[in-house]
């Protein structure tokens, strides 16, 4: 496994600090941490507005020091971050995800009132960029996902339930070095290795929240992902999975039908094709994130079908995608009015669907990396609707 | 699928209740919905100290009523919770998992400084005692994870690498109706389906926040779980995986080594099996938990390993175990000091480990249910110290 040199850990501390409005960021999420100090120890990461990072790691300093960049790294907990992070004015916390309790544990010690900001946007537009190192670990991911996809060809057959052929895919996807998990900034979120539906299954609103065409799961504990309903003749079936290297995530979502597809079928599906075809010139620096989903409603509204686009009757999202990297769901979100240029080195997860209650529902994801020249896909499974 | 009937959901709230030191909860994590409502469509639950529960749904309301038992179902999110809340004086939130930014919506629309108080200690006493049905679930999760076993004993040989066996392992659980992933209460905590490690993996501290053994992982972003290392003749090998069904969990860990065991891994192990054998008994009503942790320090010290018990070196923890429900983690956590009372429906997942610096480490772990009469264990994978 190889991780980024010390200089690029150097150059995102540098590119945060550009955008903090805070005197002290106060960096508790292990996501964070991985991406500016290379390591998931259990640890606070210190970085003042001037000055050098500091990390105190609750438990095993050792391996700690072993993994980071970092050159100051002390032994403790809130109570040591504390006795440093008194001393600064506006404290800057990760107020999307730390909990009330950790919050609160500083404002006591504190021992008077602090003033806070949340650093998460700042630590978000900092990664929104991927460095050529990311990009390869993206690349990797890829490889994942395309398992995942050529073991479901494989796999799919008339009769299988939808947990059995998602076994089949993540046992693919495990074998071919994913680390198990897809990491989810919301609070409260959770993905193992994507989704998989069929039939119905494709416009049933799920429990996962803000998804759109997510499956109906095992139980009502976990209503979302693959289902013990069995695949029939002539059903879709979509497997939106994702793969993971190094801490990098793949998103990449195909369609399979079991038999021929019929005329229906294919005429939805390449409405998704064709957004793809033209999204993909406008997906180039110089124009904005906005003009991406713009460009893919354009062609829905040709084709009439706005009431299908991205919802579930009134449940309906308004976005065509999202950033990715070390979370499946990072900046920027592809969606009207997002005023955001496109940049080299952003990667965006699009993922147009068409969801038709009463009938079944389409899906056609992929990673694009921005390049100086256009939008050049990470992923790169079979396209079309797979007949198997 | 079986749900609890509503009497059971009543039941539950009314246990909370007694407990609640606040005029309004606020419950918002995924889990605690489940575990009141019967339901994960994003929602937030408030139950009123006095007065009937009331449910606000953010997206699919639909499904939330189908799933509920709670009468009162309303369309809305923080804003509209806020309109009742801001009746109330004292606040009941679950301060160790909800996101900071929640908090401050909630104090800025209520307009005023606001009481709070932390409602996860009085959610978490009521989730210590399980039901009938909670006791059938949790017997469902351990075929899962034996299933888990099963495959293992079948796959692992010389040569097979952790993650490759994990592959396996996981497969088989998936199959048999694994959910797909381990709650966990802890903040930024993940686990899907557990942890495989072999060799001197079993010593080598991980990434995982506040575990011991946890195998060291496919990268630094993903310190903990099974990694590319390949399995040699004589390896120790260790499976702590859980089951998971209908949301609930078991937690089983088994010893497996390639070929012969020797004397000094047959010797290690068995004091484990006697730590098990000489708890039962103590696992009963009228006991207290931290007799539990006391029975297993005794034998410990009876063989003069204390510095190898749950540690790493210097990094040792000082508990024998863990409740276990609908999240992976739940009270009483099984330690010296914890002065609760061992109770009917209670159940405990003990694991005992001893983990040998420049040698490898041992792990035995079973779910058990406290009953009138003494422990039963829900897990049933065979225990003795498997040679394949």
């Amino acid at each position: 496994m190889i991780y980024p040199e010390d200089a690029e850990f150097e150059m995102r501390v540098g590119a945060f600090r550009s955008r903090m409005e805070c005197d002290i960021a106060v960096i508790s999420h292990s996501r964070d941490i991985y991406y500016f100090a290379g390591t998931i120890q259990p640890s606070i990461l210190l970085i003042p507005k001037d000055g050098e990072p500091v990390m105190f790691f609750r438990m095993n300093m050792d391996k700690g020091k072993d993994e980071t960049w970092i050159g100051d790294c002390r032994k403790g907990g809130i109570k040591e971050v504390c006795e440093i992070v008194r001393n600064y004015s506006v404290i800057g916390l990760e107020k999307d995800v730390i909990p009330l309790s950790i919050y609160e544990s500083i404002h006591k010690r504190a021992g008077r009132d602090i003033e806070t900001t949340d650093i998460t946007p700042a630590i978000l537009l900092t990664r929104m960029i991927k460095s050529r190192y990311e990009i390869k670990m993206m690349e990797e991911a890829a490889k994942i996902s395309n398992a995942g996809h050529e073991r479901l060809r494989e796999a799919l057959h008339e009769g299988i339930s939808e947990i059995e052929l998602a076994a089949e895919v993540e046992y693919a996807m495990r074998r071919a070095g994913h680390e198990g998990l897809l990491h989810i900034r919301r609070w409260d979120g959770f993905l193992h290795y994507g989704m998989i539906a069929s039939g119905e299954n494709l416009y049933i609103p799920s429990g996962y929240p803000g998804a759109t065409i997510t499956g109906v799961g095992m139980s009502r504990a976990a209503s979302y992902g693959a289902s013990s309903r069995r695949i029939r003749k002539g059903d879709l079936v979509m497997a939106d999975i994702g793969g993971s290297y190094a801490g990098y995530h793949s998103d990449e979502a195909r369609m399979y039908v079991v038999g021929s597809a019929d005329e229906l079928q294919l005429e939805r599906y390449e409405i998704l094709l064709e957004i793809q075809e033209r999204v993909i010139p406008v997906m180039r620096p110089g124009n904005r994130v906005s003009d991406v989903y713009e460009a893919a409603f354009k062609v829905i509204q040709e084709h009439g079908c706005e009431e299908w686009f991205m919802g579930f009757w009134h449940y309906g999202a308004r976005y065509l995608g999202h950033g990715i990297g070390i979370e499946i769901d990072e900046l920027p979100l592809v969606a009207p009015g997002v005023d955001i240029p496109l940049q080299e080195g952003m990667t965006l997860a699009l993922e147009p669907k068409l969801i038709v209650p009463g009938w079944s529902g389409v899906d056609l994801e992929d990673t694009f990396l921005i390049t100086e020249s256009g939008a050049k896909p990470l992923t790169f499974s079979r396209r079309d609707l797979v007949e198997v």
